[in-house]
Protein backbone atom coordinates (compact mmCIF):
# COMPACT_ATOMS: atom_id res chain seq x y z
CA UNK A 1 0.00 0.00 0.00
CA UNK A 2 1.44 3.35 -0.82
CA UNK A 3 0.38 7.01 1.18
CA UNK A 4 -1.89 8.19 -0.90
CA UNK A 5 -4.38 4.69 -0.26
CA UNK A 6 -3.69 5.22 3.12
CA UNK A 7 -4.48 9.12 4.00
CA UNK A 8 -8.02 10.16 5.08
CA UNK A 9 -9.54 13.51 5.40
CA UNK A 10 -7.70 15.21 8.54
CA UNK A 11 -8.82 18.55 10.12
CA UNK A 12 -6.35 21.33 10.23
CA UNK A 13 -5.59 24.55 12.62
CA UNK A 14 -4.75 27.70 11.23
CA UNK A 15 -2.02 30.04 12.69
CA UNK A 16 -4.75 32.44 14.02
CA UNK A 17 -6.97 29.78 15.62
CA UNK A 18 -6.64 30.45 19.40
CA UNK A 19 -4.55 27.99 21.19
CA UNK A 20 -6.76 27.13 23.64
CA UNK A 21 -9.38 25.98 20.67
CA UNK A 22 -6.59 23.98 19.04
CA UNK A 23 -6.48 22.16 22.45
CA UNK A 24 -9.79 21.83 22.68
CA UNK A 25 -9.93 19.96 19.48
CA UNK A 26 -7.17 18.04 19.88
CA UNK A 27 -8.88 16.50 23.34
CA UNK A 28 -12.49 16.52 21.97
CA UNK A 29 -12.17 14.89 18.63
CA UNK A 30 -9.21 12.06 20.21
CA UNK A 31 -6.78 13.54 17.76
CA UNK A 32 -3.64 11.98 17.80
CA UNK A 33 -1.85 15.58 16.88
CA UNK A 34 -2.13 18.61 14.97
CA UNK A 35 -1.76 19.99 11.49
CA UNK A 36 -1.12 23.30 11.05
CA UNK A 37 -1.87 25.01 7.87
CA UNK A 38 -0.01 28.40 6.89
CA UNK A 39 -2.52 31.45 5.19
CA UNK A 40 -3.01 29.52 1.65
CA UNK A 41 -3.97 26.23 3.56
CA UNK A 42 -0.73 24.81 2.89
CA UNK A 43 0.38 22.58 5.92
CA UNK A 44 3.49 23.84 7.77
CA UNK A 45 3.86 21.47 10.73
CA UNK A 46 2.71 18.63 12.44
CA UNK A 47 2.19 18.83 16.31
CA UNK A 48 2.02 15.22 17.75
CA UNK A 49 -0.45 15.33 21.19
CA UNK A 50 2.60 16.15 23.45
CA UNK A 51 3.80 19.18 21.93
CA UNK A 52 -0.15 21.00 21.63
CA UNK A 53 0.15 20.41 25.33
CA UNK A 54 3.55 21.93 25.60
CA UNK A 55 2.56 25.04 24.58
CA UNK A 56 0.92 25.75 27.50
CA UNK A 57 3.61 24.76 29.56
CA UNK A 58 5.81 27.68 31.01
CA UNK A 59 9.24 26.55 29.63
CA UNK A 60 11.12 26.60 32.92
CA UNK A 61 8.69 23.99 33.95
CA UNK A 62 9.19 21.25 31.45
CA UNK A 63 13.06 20.37 31.87
CA UNK A 64 12.88 20.95 35.88
CA UNK A 65 10.32 19.16 37.34
CA UNK A 66 11.60 21.13 41.18
CA UNK A 67 10.21 23.96 39.44
CA UNK A 68 6.98 22.67 38.19
CA UNK A 69 6.44 20.88 42.02
CA UNK A 70 6.10 24.36 43.68
CA UNK A 71 3.26 25.83 41.98
CA UNK A 72 0.40 25.36 44.50
CA UNK A 73 -2.46 23.15 43.08
CA UNK A 74 -5.11 26.24 41.98
CA UNK A 75 -2.51 27.70 39.67
CA UNK A 76 -1.75 24.17 38.15
CA UNK A 77 -5.14 23.35 37.36
CA UNK A 78 -5.39 26.81 35.41
CA UNK A 79 -2.47 26.92 33.41
CA UNK A 80 -4.38 25.47 30.63
CA UNK A 81 -6.49 28.31 30.09
CA UNK A 82 -3.94 30.95 29.72
CA UNK A 83 -3.57 29.85 26.31
CA UNK A 84 -6.96 31.44 25.55
CA UNK A 85 -5.12 34.72 25.01
CA UNK A 86 -2.72 33.07 22.37
CA UNK A 87 -2.97 32.52 18.94
CA UNK A 88 -1.29 28.51 17.72
CA UNK A 89 1.03 31.04 15.69
CA UNK A 90 2.69 32.14 18.81
CA UNK A 91 2.55 29.14 20.66
CA UNK A 92 4.60 27.28 17.95
CA UNK A 93 7.94 26.01 18.77
CA UNK A 94 11.18 28.18 17.35
CA UNK A 95 13.19 24.90 16.49
CA UNK A 96 12.66 23.66 13.33
CA UNK A 97 12.45 19.59 13.19
CA UNK A 98 11.95 17.28 10.56
CA UNK A 99 8.25 17.24 9.61
CA UNK A 100 6.30 14.22 9.10
CA UNK A 101 4.86 14.77 6.03
CA UNK A 102 5.53 12.33 3.33
CA UNK A 103 5.02 11.86 -0.69
CA UNK A 104 1.78 9.59 -2.26
CA UNK A 105 4.04 7.21 -3.24
CA UNK A 106 5.65 6.26 0.14
CA UNK A 107 5.55 2.38 1.20
CA UNK A 108 3.81 1.53 4.68
CA UNK A 109 8.00 1.07 5.99
CA UNK A 110 9.05 4.67 5.05
CA UNK A 111 5.63 6.09 6.60
CA UNK A 112 6.31 3.74 9.42
CA UNK A 113 9.72 4.70 9.85
CA UNK A 114 9.56 8.48 9.52
CA UNK A 115 6.34 8.05 12.13
CA UNK A 116 9.02 6.54 14.82
CA UNK A 117 11.76 8.76 13.69
CA UNK A 118 9.87 12.13 14.11
CA UNK A 119 8.10 10.46 17.55
CA UNK A 120 5.08 11.80 15.68
CA UNK A 121 1.58 9.40 15.36
CA UNK A 122 0.71 11.43 12.41
CA UNK A 123 1.90 11.98 9.27
CA UNK A 124 0.50 14.17 6.73
CA UNK A 125 0.25 13.37 2.82
CA UNK A 126 1.03 15.96 0.56
CA UNK A 127 1.16 16.05 -3.56
CA UNK A 128 3.17 19.45 -4.55
CA UNK A 129 1.50 22.01 -2.07
CA UNK A 130 -1.94 20.11 -1.78
CA UNK A 131 -2.66 18.01 1.27
CA UNK A 132 -4.05 14.58 0.41
CA UNK A 133 -4.61 14.05 3.78
CA UNK A 134 -3.12 12.51 6.61
CA UNK A 135 -2.59 8.81 8.37
CA UNK A 136 -2.70 8.35 11.78
CA UNK A 137 -0.87 5.47 13.41
CA UNK A 138 -3.94 3.53 14.44
CA UNK A 139 -5.62 3.74 10.96
CA UNK A 140 -2.53 3.29 9.60
CA UNK A 141 -1.78 -0.16 11.87
CA UNK A 142 -5.48 -1.57 11.21
CA UNK A 143 -5.13 -1.11 7.36
CA UNK A 144 -1.61 -2.88 7.10
CA UNK A 145 -2.72 -5.89 9.29
CA UNK A 146 -5.45 -6.63 7.07
CA UNK A 147 -4.03 -5.95 3.94
CA UNK B 1 -6.82 17.91 40.60
CA UNK B 2 -4.06 15.66 41.71
CA UNK B 3 -2.88 12.30 39.71
CA UNK B 4 -4.45 9.97 41.91
CA UNK B 5 -8.10 11.74 40.53
CA UNK B 6 -7.07 11.82 37.60
CA UNK B 7 -5.91 8.41 37.10
CA UNK B 8 -8.41 5.90 35.39
CA UNK B 9 -7.42 1.79 34.73
CA UNK B 10 -5.38 1.10 31.74
CA UNK B 11 -4.31 -2.29 30.28
CA UNK B 12 -0.97 -3.42 30.08
CA UNK B 13 1.09 -5.85 28.75
CA UNK B 14 3.84 -8.29 30.06
CA UNK B 15 6.81 -8.89 28.66
CA UNK B 16 5.87 -12.33 27.42
CA UNK B 17 3.08 -10.86 25.57
CA UNK B 18 3.72 -11.36 21.35
CA UNK B 19 4.46 -7.74 19.90
CA UNK B 20 2.28 -8.26 17.28
CA UNK B 21 -0.59 -8.73 20.13
CA UNK B 22 0.69 -5.35 21.98
CA UNK B 23 0.76 -3.71 18.81
CA UNK B 24 -2.92 -4.70 17.89
CA UNK B 25 -4.14 -3.77 21.56
CA UNK B 26 -2.68 -0.09 21.05
CA UNK B 27 -4.56 0.11 17.47
CA UNK B 28 -7.24 -2.16 18.21
CA UNK B 29 -8.63 0.28 21.21
CA UNK B 30 -7.00 3.54 20.00
CA UNK B 31 -4.46 3.54 22.61
CA UNK B 32 -2.11 6.46 22.82
CA UNK B 33 0.54 4.16 24.13
CA UNK B 34 1.17 1.02 26.06
CA UNK B 35 2.50 0.65 29.55
CA UNK B 36 4.83 -2.79 29.73
CA UNK B 37 4.67 -4.77 33.55
CA UNK B 38 7.41 -7.20 34.58
CA UNK B 39 6.80 -10.62 35.96
CA UNK B 40 5.65 -8.76 39.24
CA UNK B 41 2.93 -6.85 37.61
CA UNK B 42 4.73 -3.60 38.26
CA UNK B 43 4.78 -0.89 35.80
CA UNK B 44 8.80 -1.31 33.99
CA UNK B 45 8.48 0.98 30.84
CA UNK B 46 5.76 2.92 29.05
CA UNK B 47 5.98 3.51 25.38
CA UNK B 48 4.55 5.69 23.37
CA UNK B 49 2.85 4.60 20.59
CA UNK B 50 5.48 5.51 18.25
CA UNK B 51 8.02 3.51 20.04
CA UNK B 52 5.55 0.31 20.06
CA UNK B 53 5.68 0.86 15.91
CA UNK B 54 9.04 1.35 16.20
CA UNK B 55 9.78 -2.17 17.37
CA UNK B 56 8.34 -3.42 14.22
CA UNK B 57 10.89 -1.67 12.05
CA UNK B 58 14.57 -2.71 10.77
CA UNK B 59 16.56 -0.34 12.64
CA UNK B 60 18.73 0.76 9.45
CA UNK B 61 15.28 2.04 7.87
CA UNK B 62 14.76 4.09 11.10
CA UNK B 63 17.72 6.64 10.76
CA UNK B 64 17.62 6.31 6.95
CA UNK B 65 14.92 6.93 4.78
CA UNK B 66 16.80 6.35 1.44
CA UNK B 67 17.15 2.56 2.90
CA UNK B 68 13.42 1.83 3.65
CA UNK B 69 12.60 3.79 0.13
CA UNK B 70 14.48 0.15 -1.29
CA UNK B 71 12.80 -2.28 0.16
CA UNK B 72 9.76 -2.85 -2.41
CA UNK B 73 6.13 -2.84 -1.45
CA UNK B 74 4.89 -6.37 -1.05
CA UNK B 75 7.57 -6.36 1.82
CA UNK B 76 7.07 -3.18 3.12
CA UNK B 77 2.98 -4.12 3.45
CA UNK B 78 4.51 -7.06 5.70
CA UNK B 79 6.76 -5.59 7.50
CA UNK B 80 4.31 -5.40 10.90
CA UNK B 81 3.73 -9.16 10.60
CA UNK B 82 7.32 -10.09 11.29
CA UNK B 83 6.37 -9.16 15.41
CA UNK B 84 4.92 -12.27 15.61
CA UNK B 85 7.96 -14.10 16.04
CA UNK B 86 9.09 -12.23 18.49
CA UNK B 87 7.93 -11.18 22.79
CA UNK B 88 7.60 -7.60 24.19
CA UNK B 89 11.04 -7.86 26.07
CA UNK B 90 12.50 -8.73 22.99
CA UNK B 91 12.14 -5.66 21.23
CA UNK B 92 12.21 -3.39 23.93
CA UNK B 93 14.64 -0.38 23.73
CA UNK B 94 17.92 -0.72 25.06
CA UNK B 95 18.32 2.76 26.04
CA UNK B 96 17.14 3.77 29.41
CA UNK B 97 14.94 7.23 29.09
CA UNK B 98 13.20 9.12 31.85
CA UNK B 99 9.87 7.11 32.29
CA UNK B 100 6.65 8.74 32.25
CA UNK B 101 5.78 7.44 35.88
CA UNK B 102 4.57 9.77 38.47
CA UNK B 103 3.32 9.95 41.85
CA UNK B 104 -0.39 9.93 43.41
CA UNK B 105 0.27 13.68 44.26
CA UNK B 106 1.81 15.18 41.27
CA UNK B 107 -0.72 18.22 40.32
CA UNK B 108 -1.42 19.02 36.81
CA UNK B 109 1.42 21.07 35.86
CA UNK B 110 3.44 18.30 36.37
CA UNK B 111 2.06 16.02 34.66
CA UNK B 112 2.10 17.99 31.65
CA UNK B 113 5.56 19.23 31.73
CA UNK B 114 6.09 15.16 32.42
CA UNK B 115 3.92 14.17 29.14
CA UNK B 116 5.91 16.82 27.44
CA UNK B 117 9.61 16.02 28.23
CA UNK B 118 8.81 12.28 27.72
CA UNK B 119 6.90 13.02 24.57
CA UNK B 120 4.85 10.68 26.26
CA UNK B 121 0.71 10.80 25.78
CA UNK B 122 0.32 8.20 28.52
CA UNK B 123 1.60 8.97 32.05
CA UNK B 124 1.15 5.63 34.89
CA UNK B 125 0.24 6.81 38.68
CA UNK B 126 2.18 4.88 41.19
CA UNK B 127 2.06 4.31 44.47
CA UNK B 128 4.71 2.81 46.20
CA UNK B 129 5.34 -0.44 43.82
CA UNK B 130 1.52 0.02 43.33
CA UNK B 131 0.20 0.90 40.16
CA UNK B 132 -2.72 3.39 40.38
CA UNK B 133 -3.96 4.13 36.86
CA UNK B 134 -2.41 5.89 34.13
CA UNK B 135 -3.90 9.31 32.62
CA UNK B 136 -3.88 9.63 28.96
CA UNK B 137 -3.37 13.28 27.52
CA UNK B 138 -7.20 13.56 25.97
CA UNK B 139 -8.55 12.22 29.32
CA UNK B 140 -6.13 15.15 30.89
CA UNK B 141 -6.84 17.68 28.89
CA UNK B 142 -10.65 17.70 29.00
CA UNK B 143 -10.54 16.99 33.00
CA UNK B 144 -8.43 20.09 33.28
CA UNK B 145 -10.31 21.98 31.13
CA UNK B 146 -13.96 20.94 32.48
CA UNK B 147 -12.69 21.52 35.82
Amino acid sequence: MRAAELAAPFPTVGLDTSALEALKLLAGSDLPGLVVVDHQGRPMTILPGTQVLRMAIPHYCIDDPTLARVIDEEHADAFLHELADRTVEQCLPAQKHELAIIGPDATALEIAALMARTRTPLVVVKAGEKMLGAITLDSFVDQILLS
